[in-house]
């Protein structure tokens, strides 16, 4: 381990921190040294990470001296306090929450889709929403292939997008469904004043709400989808809703192509030849994809895949991830991966 | 009790056959007799209703002599083979099941949306499908008031549409969300070669598949608006899921207005006063309909009523309901009152 990258991760105790450290390890990603940083409170603590014992450091913005890539997951205020003196230190960011998406001077980057945007990068690379990234997997190759004028989509989010505490809320009230008073503290929104079960439940609310009726989820799918694809223009519809699954996001999608008579067969056809899909799309063998059996794998998988009965150019498909992986710590990490293959991450 | 209808009940001892009973007594339905059928298996059983007891019969065609008003909930097949018999002795037949939904001399009846086809009947009428009986109680009165040319729904449907089994399953695999082995053998479709788990899980198939891709519920969802709403050529399409909640299907709808200039107020206070809908959208105090305080309610609730982002004759929504209850008993019986109302089902 004498050559590579000092490579930081803040958030380490979390679940997408531990997503990131297990990630690291699996991919060979060329790390010479990692700092562990968190709040004060885990500081201190050891984490073996593929046979070397690191302690874990408060996250501070002198921690980030020599530190080449920092990947950050450990809430909004955390990134827009820290990865601005994390940058001014050589750093390269890869931030993981909402703090800085939709800043004009921050790609917003998924390496299959817009991997050039990477050069345009300032020491702040964002990471989309989970349920963003692996919708716009899934229409980027349609895009660039038939076109795309419009999207719909309705979500089936697992409740791991909102920490392991409200795992764990989901885990308690499943143990007794027919219990009448579960005590709901942690979903929909933490911060907020209503909480409402999730076992046995859907909540049709994710993050809080915007003046116009969309929750902030449901703006994030919506505005990261334009960045992302460069289509500013593009008519976007999302309605995000929780549901009781521990992990695996899944997506209704709605899509209208630019081009008259493509089939479902070549639509299957293209997707199944772009990168980090798997189409699982065998309806009279009962194959399609589904959030219980995502659970640790990299791929984007799409299945029902059907052309609309009333718009000849309209499609409908299912779209399904890991959303702590492919949404979150795989994309973080194949964003460090392209900046060394573009050149930008400089070889050490 | 002298006065009054002889009701006879098929598949009494089932999930919405109870429901249709407690209704029955709790809308102080007119009944002289109740006539409480099942398979042979049933027969002999005796059943407290409103203080008097009951003993459950065998469903043959003898057993329909006399009776004025019969509710089928025992499968398509036992419709298939009793309905026509119940007729041709005189009773007027409300079916819960598939099996004449489409038939062009049966009506598919919501009373709020087509009373007036009860008037074509000739002995047996259908009761739709739950997740179309909810969705056609909101469009319709948008239908009336702004036209309507387009609706795309996703579905989130509670797995007591698929009978007690399925009931029994998802709360047996609740009490372990962490087993890897959870042996489902019911969903989605008992009869179909593969099951899959549903506690921590969402399958996007309800009944088996057609040849398009759809499955057959989302073949009914859409066929069975047309039908109802008099509208052969709308533009609908469906996809069906189903979720890890006992009662309650909920849907994400998009649809189009045929008028320009509609406001999301306009649309609340209409839907605010139509009949069997109740409004909870309060997003600012995070009022919205969910699955988990919809059982045993008999409205229709409609919330997250949005404007689309692009298109200026576009709205989102969310429906909730009981799918035993308005989705089903609540349905079929208010089909009776209406025969009567109507003057259908002669006064006794």
């Amino acid at each position: 381990m004498s050559e590579g990258y000092t490579v930081a991760i803040v958030g380490a105790t979390g679940a997408v921190g531990q997503k990131i450290i297990e990630k690291l390890v699996e991919r060979s990603f060329p790390f010479r040294n990692l700092k562990l940083l968190a709040s004060k409170n885990s500081a201190g603590k050891q984490v073996e990470v593929n046979g070397f014992l690191y302690t874990i450091e408060e996250a501070t913005p002198e921690a980030f001296q020599g530190v080449d890539v920092a990947f950050f997951s450990a809430g909004g205020s955390i990134s827009k306090e820290l990865a601005k003196e994390a940058s001014s230190r050589g750093a390269i960011v890869i931030d993981n929450t909402s703090a800085f998406r939709m800043d004009k001077d921050v790609p917003l980057v998924v390496p299959e889709v817009n991997k050039h945007a990477l050069h345009e990068q300032k020491g702040i690379i964002a990471n989309p929403n989970c349920s963003t990234i692996q919708m716009v997997c899934a229409l980027e190759p349609i895009k660039q292939h038939y076109g795309l004028t419009k999207v719909i989509v309705s979500t089936y989010q697992a409740v791991s997008g909102a920490g392991v505490a409200a795992i764990n809320e989901l885990t308690a009230q499943s143990t007794n469904m027919k219990e009448k008073n579960p005590n709901p503290h942690i979903l929909p929104v933490k911060s907020s004043e209503k909480h409402y079960p999730i076992a046995g439940n859907v909540i049709p609310q994710i993050d809080i709400f915007g003046e116009d009726g969309f929750t902030f989820e449901e703006h994030k799918m919506m505005n990261e989808t334009k960045k992302i694809m460069s289509m500013p223009e593009l008519s976007i519809a999302a309605t995000c809703v929780r549901v009781p699954v521990v992990t695996g996001h899944s997506e209704s999608v709605y899509l209208e192509v630019d081009r008259e008579n493509v089939s479902v067969d070549e639509l299957k056809e293209l997707l199944s030849n772009s990168a980090g899909i798997t189409v699982q799309d065998k309806p009279e063998q009962q194959q399609y994809p589904m959030p219980y059996f995502v659970e640790d794998k990299d791929e984007v998988f799409v299945g029902r895949i059907r052309k609309d009965p009333s718009n000849s150019k309209g499609f409908h498909m299912w779209i399904v991830s890991d959303n702590l992986l492919k949404g979150a710590a795989l994309n973080s990490i194949q964003i460090a991966e392209a900046l060394i293959e573009e050149g930008i991450l400089k070889e050490v």
